[in-house]
């Protein structure tokens, strides 16, 4: 059966995350009934996926131009960077629309037992990203501390939390401002349903009024 | 940033049904990390997908071939059809392994308020497929009853049931045997369990020991 194009697209369809064979099925059954032209700018544009994709020279995002769309933004703060996971999680940031400076894509976290190091995720480019920007300021002959800021906004999780012990101690010796995201009670949810951890979370980081 | 491959990509995954923004960019994402084989074969089995798919002339599955590869199996009785409501149902039954006859897909139920009569489903070819057996039959001189059996496995919904109902009007005066697959308490629920409806119907259609 594996010559039938319907079995074919089920099969291929099913690979991807959180799809099993049932809503694989359902997705292949959805396209037949539907415009070709559907199923065409599907194909066309995962054809095209691929090749056009190249990591940003200054901030590691994915795009089809170098530097990214984000980078090449000049009103972007080039001296406040924000350093994440994943691409997931930089267009989570950019959708609140609350950040105006730059990314750094880690593209992972430090896990050991994965034998994840250092060398894996791009930190040695976000050393000679922020080596770069310091001595940009150094040319500029500055007596004040640095205004180069870096926002860790990794997660709260073991491997999270680990990568973010090892950036602060790589970082710290630089002599920049150094701040990672809060974690606490989403805003919207009672107490009565916040989760233990993050609870606790929120009482320890609790600030002054 | 529709020209962007990535977000191209993620607007055409979300199309896909309970497939969401968030869900589309998870699926993008994970497919840059993978070999790009991955994503060309998944590509080339959607562009593939409408050009080689006919309908079955005798049964109206979706396949490449015509006849379909059901239809083609000599083991399967010519005179045992199952009527479904789509591609997906048929794909059910025949993961059971527990049917040895034809399909017949309707492309859909009745559904009025949906503007969907008798002609937008595979009702007259049903209809001349039955009488092409019977005639076949007659040919044989046969003075038993019939062995053309039509099984209806329709849905228990509202439109399942008046697409079963008017079927069974349909096919009566044809003088063939006819039956409706059994509706439950399923296997392995407990009766605490088990929603009122199934269990009302498991009570109505019980079974003498």
């Amino acid at each position: 059966m594996a010559a039938d194009p319907i079995q074919r697209v089920i099969h291929a369809l099913s690979r991807l995350p959180s799809v099993g064979e049932k809503s694989a099925a359902r997705m292949a059954f959805f396209l037949l009934n539907q415009d070709p032209a559907l199923t065409q700018e599907l194909a066309a544009s995962l054809a095209a996926l691929h090749g056009s994709i190249r990591l940003c020279g200054e901030c590691a995002n994915l795009s089809a131009q170098d530097p990214c769309p984000l980078c090449a933004q000049p009103r972007r703060d080039p001296r406040l960077i924000c350093v994440v996971e994943d691409i997931s999680s930089l267009m989570a940031i950019e959708r609140t629309g609350a950040f105006e400076g730059r990314y750094h894509v880690l593209h992972g976290l430090l896990s050991p037992l994965d034998g994840v190091g250092p060398d894996q995720l791009k930190v040695s480019e976000l050393l000679s990203r922020l080596s770069r920007l310091l001595s940009a300021e150094g040319d500029w002959g500055a007596e004040a501390p640095s205004r180069v800021e870096v926002i860790i906004a990794l997660p709260s999780s073991v491997n999270g939390n680990a990568t973010t012990l090892y950036l602060q101690q790589l970082l710290r010796p630089l002599g920049l401002a150094l701040s990672r995201i809060a974690s606490g009670v989403p805003v919207g949810t009672t107490l009565q349903y916040a989760d233990q951890v993050s609870l606790a979370e929120a009482l320890s980081a609790r600030r002054p009024l």
